[in-house]
Parts: structure tokens; C-alpha cells; sequence
């Protein structure tokens, strides 16, 4: 498919190794458009598939600049767009054209949606070999749930991370990131390349099937492992190590910080630099196991000193004498940061609705294929319509 | 390199698209070991290759059976083990007899710590120039801080989830799930796994470099387009969704529970199913525009009706009558629910030692694999060295 793709008519793709693979893009929202952003900054062209008139739900999300979804134009960076209305014979034609040359298919609809309009997996599957028909659900193809519909704040109450997430005896509650859908985009993206990967050899397509709930009992990985070796079931967590002290989040004059002092040294390094030479001596904290047993006095003793100072000013001292310390972040402060700039982690996107719009970079940095510095825009609703007629004309399908 | 893997001495691994595949793992504790998994767990063979005499630092994490750790035997199911002393010229001419066999090398060292052996990727492209050479740390390979040491703590608090995670005005609140790990651990299978389709066509290896801190950006991904956009700098997020109501975290009788009514036609669903069809005519409640903006009154009314009952009474309610709502699951109940067992997510380990061991299965469902109902055993520090050279010796190597 490599030499259609150098006419591809949507954005185009930064060079990476999902070069000339062309990857249609059913999925709305978060969690199927996340990973289809992964496969395009590897390389794909993405054109999405939306409906007619409103498109993806998310163009209707706020934040907007102008009339336009900052939210949509994040995560869709760089995609192509074509309204189809799937329940139409004539629409639904064209997105049948368009699979013969799609490579992967992204779709996030509730199970058994596309197969009313005789798009499923086990309806295509036969007229389209080699396609990756990929699909992201809340809970998977099968099982009791399968059908019910998805939302992050469910999957993270019912995969578990928010029952383990808050201070012991209070009440649960919710991880401020989107980690049921942005967990369940990365999976998918694992998926997608598993299946390419296996083309290359047997030349059949694959049917992906991710479902958020499994992706977030993977995120319990170690509670399932010990509640099978103890019995025992964690309640919230809390922000202190199990094991290690002092390591948690401590309050400084202004705000909260984090000190990691991992070993014993480090603990006497950390007394030195906070010129509190008496803690090393102190019967209480002579070992990691002494102020584990202690470490409520210990987090009181540390932030007695700590109050005395902000954060910059503790973190400045920590940071020169070696012991690992950090300011919790606001995504102002994030993006500032040195190395998250040095690892080009925040790009902008010439969106010419949206002046300085940012997003998130690609983490997956491999050697041969050079970052680039800006990303193009997201295509407005149904935009490239005419150019992927004329190219599907042009390839005679 | 398929007909070595047929011979060779680690665990089988299951059949998957990697089958064939050979890692040679010299990672540590949960990042890198967490991607090894994930690909053994799509077909490859892994053998670690762990420090003589301790091994991997988590073989002393708790909890502990019989003398064996369970965090340990958990992410290290299927894995093979060798143990080399990198300082030691014979032993370190073992691995690299391995690399002239292995496909993909990982490691999460500090960065440099492998050039002091002669190890790093520099020294060894030339000498193994389609070898996937992945590496995984703190902050990556380059920038100001690639030297620094990584603690799941303190990239979840640099990286910025939990300066959103907490109630508003409350101290910030660590994640319960290790998702400065885990995060890390599933892209870096994204990085192995394009580079592996990449080698199909080039023939050529690559650096894959992932940073802990990248992937925890990329969580951020909505903060930075929003702040781009509106330059708002948000505090902790609560567990209230942002512009929906009811759509939150809200007490019973005897726990929390979630409840998601997402428009309007399920909030008057919802309230005849908690039998209160007064909030269907109260007219701060009429729509969710109206609801947001009453929404701790919302909140009192619900607290109010669901404190009569269990969660698990309101739950058989609210489920019989399709208004999406979860118990906040601890382990226990996560592995007994039935979509879990139905996608197979919770495995038995045919560990010798730790009789009933469990681990999350594998979320990447793919058609034409079969799932496994268990997983072989980790090995013992050093158990498989002996097969390993004698392999080694058959492939005259």
C-alpha cells in the first residue's frame, strides 16, 4: 500500500515505522482515538469515519477556542475526516471501498453495534483478510457485561484503582487522569502492532478485541499476585511506601513535596541537608526498619523542619545534596520542565483555529526516526471528503 | 531464529504473534519486567539474566511464601534465568554469545551504567546491528536529568497525576497502582513491538528509549491541550465528572459506590429506581445544565436515599434498571466478577512454591491465539544456566 499512501489525502504522518500503513478510524472519544494518535505518531495515516453532522462526540467538548473543541483538536492531531452515515447503503459503500485499503480498523462503538449495519468483525472478515479489525470496548467482545456501556469513572471503580487510591479510613476517590481510556488506547495500540507484526509472515488480519476493564485489571497486577499469596485485601493506600521510609508526600510552607530516601545513607544525606544533623542519631530512625516502625514521628519531624521553607527552596537543596525529592506538578509547571522539553514531550499543533495549541509528544522514542517539532492539525468534520474520493477514484476501487 | 526457540531452555512461552521471538531481559524490579511479560505473554521467550547471588533486587520484595516472594514469581512468570556478573569478562562473554541469538535486549539501569561494561547501545550496534536494544528509566537516556534515579513515586508526582488526583482544598493524593511503572512498562512493549515490525522490512535494530516521565506526560495529555487553550491551571479533580450530573463517587448504608447517569433520560431512570420520582420535578435537578449547578445539593439528596441500603442493594437496583453504576472493588471482588473470569484476566501460576498464585492475564485479545488457563512458573535465580550454555555449545556459538 506504500505508493498510495504518498498521495494519502489527509495530514501527513511524521516518518516512523508504520509508514504506508493506513488505519480508518471509527472510534470516538478517548480511549480508541488515544491509540490511533500512538499508531500516527508511529508513522500511520489515520482518517476518522465520523457522523454525519455532529462527527466525533467530542467536537462538543469544552475546552473551546473560537467555536472549536480544544479537546477534539488534542487528541485527533493529524487525522484525516470523513462523514459517513453507516446506515446508508450508498455511504456505507464508500467505507467499504475505503477497507480495501485500510490495514487496521479502530473502532470503539458498545458490542454488536456495526454488525446492524453489517459491518462486524465475523461480517468482514472473510471479504477483508488481511484487515486488523480492532476494537475497544468498556468491558470486551464476551462475557455477562459485554454489552454495557463504558465510562472511565466505572472502569476505575470496578477495575479497582480507585478502591486502593486516597488515605486509609477516608472516603475513595478517582485518579485525576483518564487512565481507564488512556490504559485501554496504549493496549490497543500493543494489539495493533502484535497483529502487523504476524501479517508480515502469515498475511492474516486479526480481530483486537481490548476491553478497558481487563486493561485496568492489569493495573493491579501486584494486588492480584499478593491477595493470592496472603489473603489480605488493601484498602486505600495512602501516599506513603509500604516499606520504605521516608518516602511519601510531605507539607513544606507553601505546598506539598515528595522525598524519596530510599536507603540508609540517603536518610543521613537527607538529615545533613535539611541541617538536621540530631536525626541521624535519633534511636527512632537509625534503620529503614526502625523508621518504618516510627514513621509517623518521622513525617512529623520532617515536616516541622520543611514548614520553615517552600518547596523551591527545600527542592533546591535536595536536588544538589542527591537525595531524590520532587515538586508535585500542575501541567503549568510540567511543561516547563527542562527535561520534559528536552525529550520534546510537549509539541504544538498548527491548528489555525486554536493559536498555541499543545499536546503531549510521542514517549516511544526510536532510534532512525527524528522527532519532529509541531504536528498538524485535526481536519474539521468531513474536510477531506472530496480528496479521498477522488484518491479511492484514482485507485479504481 | 525459529528453530532455536524450539530447543530452547526457559519456560515454553504461550503461542502468540512473538512466537519465535528471544529477549534476553536484564531488567529489574517492575518497568522492564512488566513489558517483558507482556511480550512473553504474546509468544516470546524471555530469559533474564539477573546479578549472581541476589538477582533481581524484587526476589527480596515481599510478600514472601515459604521464603519465596510472590511479587517476584508474579511479573516473572514464564521467564527463564541465568545469572552473570557483568564485571566478569568470562561471564559477561556469556551475554554476549546470547545477543548473537536474541531479538530484542532490555534493560532499565541508570542511564550508562551498561557503558561501563562494554555494554551499551553504542558499543553494541555495530557488533549486532538487528538487535532491538530498549531501554527503560526515569527520564530517559538524554536531557538534564537522564542520570537521576526513578521512583514510581516521584514521577507520579512530577509528572503531574497527582496534583489532579484529591479532593479540592485536601493534601494530594498518590495513585494506589503503580502507573509510573506500569505506564512505562506497556509503551515500551509499543517500542519493541514497532521496531520488531520496523526489522520485518529494514532488517535493521533500533534504540528504543522510553522514560517513565514521557509516559506520565502523555497522561496529562488533555491538562496540556486544555491549558493550552485556556491557560487554567486545575488543582486535584475530585471524583466529580467535570459537566455531567449525577456522575460521581457517593456513599451507602455500608460503602461508596459510583453512580454515572449521563443525560437526562437516565437520571429520571435513576430516580424511580431509587423510587424518589420527586427529583424527576425538582427544578434544580430538570437537566444536566441545572444539575451541575446544584450538584452538592444533588449529592445530599442521592447520600440521603442511599444511606438506607447497601451498596450491594442499590447496585442489583440501579444495574436491573441500565443506569451504569459500580461497587468500588477491592481484589477480592475484582478477581471474582464474572466479566473477569469470562475474559480470563486472573490466572493461576504452576508456581512449586507458591501454591495458588494468581496474576492479571493478558488484556491484548487477538483471534487465532488461544488463551492459556495458566502460567508456567518463574525460575529460580541461576536455575536454567546450565541449559542455557548447553544450547549455547549446540548452536556452536
Amino acid at each position: 500500500m506504500t505508493d498510495a499512501q504518498n498521495s494519502f489525502p489527509a495530514p501527513k504522518a511524521p516518518s516512523g515505522p508504520l509508514s504506508g500503513i493506513f488505519v480508518l478510524d471509527l472510534s470516538r472519544v478517548l480511549a480508541g482515538p488515544f491509540a490511533t494518535t500512538l499508531l500516527n505518531e508511529l508513522g500511520a495515516q489515520v482518517l476518522k469515519v465520523e457522523r454525519p453532522e455532529t462527527g466525533d462526540d467530542s467536537r462538543a467538548y469544552g475546552p473551546f477556542v473560537d467555536g472549536h473543541s480544544a479537546y477534539f483538536a488534542g487528541v485527533n492531531r493529524g487525522k484525516g475526516s470523513i462523514a459517513l452515515a453507516l446506515d446508508e447503503e450508498e455511504e456505507r459503500e464508500i467505507l467499504l471501498r475505503l477497507l480495501r485499503h485500510a490495514d487496521v480498523l479502530v473502532e470503539n462503538f458498545r458490542p454488536g453495534t456495526l454488525e446492524k449495519y453489517g459491518l462486524g468483525y465475523d461480517q468482514l472478515k472473510e471479504r477483508f483478510p488481511s484487515l486488523i479489525y480492532t476494537s475497544v470496548s468498556g468491558y470486551g467482545q464476551y462475557g455477562p457485561l459485554s454489552k454495557w456501556p463504558a465510562y472511565d469513572l466505572v472502569m476505575q471503580a470496578m477495575g479497582g484503582v480507585i478502591g486502593i487510591t486516597g488515605h486509609p479510613g477516608q472516603p475513595p476517590i478517582r485518579v485525576g487522569a483518564s487512565v481507564g481510556d488512556i490504559t485501554a488506547g496504549i493496549y490497543t495500540a500493543v494489539g495493533v502492532l502484535a497483529a502487523l507484526y504476524d501479517r508480515k509472515t502469515s498475511g492474516k488480519g486479526r480481530r483486537v478485541d481490548i476491553a478497558m476493564l481487563d486493561c485496568q485489571v492489569s493495573l493491579m497486577e501486584n494486588l492480584i499476585v499478593a491477595y493470592s499469596a496472603n489473603g489480605k485485601v488493601p484498602g486505600p493506600l495512602g501516599s506513603r511506601h509500604a516499606s520504605i521510609a521516608p518516602f511519601e508526600i510531605y507539607k513544606t510552607q507553601d505546598s506539598y513535596m515528595v522525598i524519596a530516601a530510599g536507603n540508609d545513607s540517603l536518610f543521613r544525606v537527607l538529615a545533613d541537608a535539611l541541617e538536621a544533623p540530631q536525626l541521624k542519631d535519633d534511636s527512632r530512625f537509625k534503620t529503614n526498619s526502625l523508621r518504618n516502625q516510627h514513621v509517623l514521628d518521622l513525617k512529623r519531624e520532617l515536616e516541622a523542619i520543611l514548614a520553615a521553607h517552600t518547596t523551591a527552596y527545600w527542592l533546591a537543596i535536595l536536588n544538589k545534596a542527591g537525595v531524590p525529592a520532587s515538586v508535585i506538578n500542575t501541567v503549568d509547571k510540567l511543561i516547563a520542565e527542562p527535561q520534559v522539553k528536552a525529550r520534546n514531550m510537549v509539541v504544538p499543533v498548527d491548528d489555525p483555529h486554536i493559536p498555541g495549541l499543545k499536546v503531549s509528544g510521542n514517549p516511544v522514542k526510536l532510534s532512525g526516526f527524528s522527532e519532529q517539532s509541531s504536528r498538524p492539525a485535526a481536519s474539521a468534520l468531513d474536510a477531506d471528503r472530496a480528496a479521498v474520493l477522488a484518491w479511492l477514484d484514482r485507485r479504481k476501487s
